[in-house]
């Protein structure tokens, strides 16, 4: 067989009409009745690792499923000892989501190794393709990654205790009752390390709108951001009459939010400015229900995401409010209530196969940009555990967590292209 | 009998302790379990018109009920054709709220005429204590002072067909099940006119904290505000990943209605340091149902209440608000629904009675202080039917409209007590 320039069959194609019949088959047995509902450790993302197994087995993938329940699909190596590479994202998705979150990054595994496999490609080492569980921890259990961390021994006892949002269980009896062992990660054991594992790469659409607007099929990712968060801000001031107060003694909670949130804004815009790249973000903000009208509303509260890649952008926005904070509350005459704060630290994307994607991007001819991730995946889970780790973005439409989700299949294909080349590079 | 300086009985005193038998016997019997309700067009209303009936009757007053349930409670006058002197207020709270707003007014007029009638006070025209019907509209009927209007024969045919809003049945219904004539004043007929009515005065408490922070106990009302409100005001944005949408992408409908309250606020502020006296509250301004963590808000709803005894002054947070929403629509990609706007008439108080009451103040050694009203009350539907109309507020503390309305009765004294005097001037 021929080889181009770089060494490399020129007929590398994955199969992107496997991929394209697959994501047909979820969307038809996840729809439910107004989007696409794949629930973390539950029926619906049972359905869709037995449909990605039941595809690799047809693949003559070697298959099996660790402790916490994530899917290992194989093609095996020259080398069974050497590092293998992991490629793969989640099979869940949020309540009346889309299709492509998550999914589309196990199936364009699945299309570069069948296209592997229909070329007669033999990798040096094994390849292979992981179905994460519980990656939308937002949705369904209030962790991050349970899935990916189980399987990286960094999931502790204590999270197995966090209860998923509708049924009020927890999330170490889901495992148990999806036939999983929840405690595998608490007793120290991995099934992925740095010492089995030498790169992640996860193909994830983008979320946002930055590919769309800019034209370009794919983005190479060059870190996931990290975040603080106040999901419980409150603000307390005093109900008065809205006639019969004068503005000298109200004590008005929902102004002295509105003012912090448009100070926040401002101090991004200028942060922005100054070269910091980050999103802030008041989710909600809101007076309670007690207010109404002739009221002055006594109570106000709120939910605020700040994230970036660059721990200090975030914090900048921690220092403002901690300045505007105290200065509101004596102009206001209102006492806030940050409440718990909540977070993760940013995971910078590995450099090196950040490089090798871009390579492999511009042989193929297919435009990319470098970008920063929106949202956090499980690939920030296996950067902290010290695997090289990288991700792809596909452009899409329409964001994501909505059933509007849109990906057009010649940006997955151009997806899966560089995916493919990448492999046959890293493992040929 | 001596005479004071004045002409005047020195011993006219109120009936006080009768108020406050009533105040105690309407709280026993209309406390909901957290507060006082008193349903316009309802039980609780019928219970405390019963009370005062009951109460007028003792008295030897004449008692009559309009044909829109108006109490009517007349000491007669030696000149039965002379023009009355009326007085009273409302006797429906709403819902969870307080003892006194409404029903110290009544009780007030019960204790004057109870004064007038056992120091042998015979007036020389007609005095009649009014307890009007359903003015909480913002509670129960979104229409202004039915009851009162009724009487005046200016309510319209419409705002019959205006719903209460816990029941979801019309104005209509509700006033023809407790016996009343709904279209006795579609027929263009009235009881209360100026033509039969001198003057009309009405105690309330002051729903305010500036009498308590004066440390004054009596305020003669110079006006009461016209209102310009916007209930169902909306701002539309989109929905999306907080994460992975950057600034320039969004169109935060939450942002935008934050900045739009701020610069109102700020409007508002700078309208004081040019003279102006107003009040300009966001008494709800909230993200929606649908908005969530990870999310960027998509709708934002608010309802703002704009008063002032100036229409200018309203008119000008108007104008701010017509150069404001189209640059901040442009600015962050939404769109605001103001929606229908409401609002009345500020209604000044008549000069003629303003001075006596401050004569009456003097004279009795009692400090008050000149002062707008903040809310609305029935006194502005008698001022806009043409009879000469003023208010005396009471001090008060945690404002009204809710459980812990207080007024010292000692304040409500003072109040009984320049109503007596003033009483015996212009009905003297």
């Amino acid at each position: 067989m021929a080889s181009d320039a770089a060494g490399l069959r020129p007929n590398l194609q994955p199969d992107v009409a496997l991929a394209g019949r697959l994501f047909g088959e979820l969307r038809e047995r996840s729809f439910d009745g107004v989007g696409i509902t794949r629930e973390a450790y539950g029926p619906g993302e049972r359905m869709a690792h037995a449909l990605a197994r039941r595809e690799a087995e047809a693949l003559g993938l070697e298959v099996s499923v660790d402790p916490v329940g994530n899917l290992h699909m194989t093609l095996p190596g020259a080398d069974r000892t050497a590092k293998r590479v992991l490629l793969g994202s989640h099979l869940d998705s949020v309540p009346n989501g889309g299709n492509f979150d998550g999914a589309a990054g196990v199936l364009a595994g699945l299309a570069a190794v069948a296209g592997l496999r229909r070329a007669g490609f033999a990798p040096a080492r094994d390849i292979t393709v992981i179905a994460t569980r519980a990656e939308e921890a937002g949705a369904w259990f209030p962790t991050s990654y349970p899935g990916s961390r189980g399987a990286l021994g960094r999931l502790k006892p204590e999270e197995l205790q966090v209860l998923r949002q509708d049924t009020g269980r927890s999330l170490a009896e889901h495992m148990r009752e999806e036939g999983f062992d929840p405690n595998f990660a608490a007793r120290g054991e991995a099934v992925v390390t740095p010492a089995n594992t030498a790169a992640f790469l996860e193909l994830h659409i983008e979320q946002g709108p930055v590919l769309d607007a800019e034209a370009v099929p794919v983005g190479i990712v060059t870190g996931i951001p990290g975040s603080r968060r106040l999901r419980q801000g409150r603000v307390l001031g005093e109900y008065n009459h809205s006639g019969g107060t004068p503005r000298r003694f109200r004590r008005d909670a929902a102004m002295a939010l509105a003012e912090l949130a448009v100070a926040l804004d401002e101090e991004w815009a200028r942060l922005e400015t100054l070269g910091h790249r980050l999103v802030c973000t008041f989710c909600t903000l809101a007076t309670t229900a007690e207010a109404g009208f002739t009221k002055i509303p006594g109570e106000a509260t709120f939910m605020l995401d700040v994230r970036s890649v660059n721990p200090a952008s975030v914090d900048a926005v921690f220092a403002e409010i901690a300045r505007q904070v105290p200065a509101i509350e004596a102009r206001r005459g209102v006492r806030f209530e940050l409440g718990p704060e909540t977070g993760s630290l940013a995971s910078p994307m590995d450099a090196g196969i950040r490089h090798s994607l871009a390579e492999a991007a511009t042989a193929l001819g297919i435009p990319y940009l470098e970008m920063a991730s929106g949202g956090g995946h499980d690939a920030a889970a296996f950067a902290a555990a010290g695997i090289p780790s990288a991700m792809l973005f596909v452009r899409n439409q329409n964001g994501s967590h909505n059933p509007h989700e849109a990906m057009r299949m010649e940006d997955f294909a151009a997806g899966c292209a560089v995916v493919t080349r990448w492999l046959s590079r890293v493992a040929g």
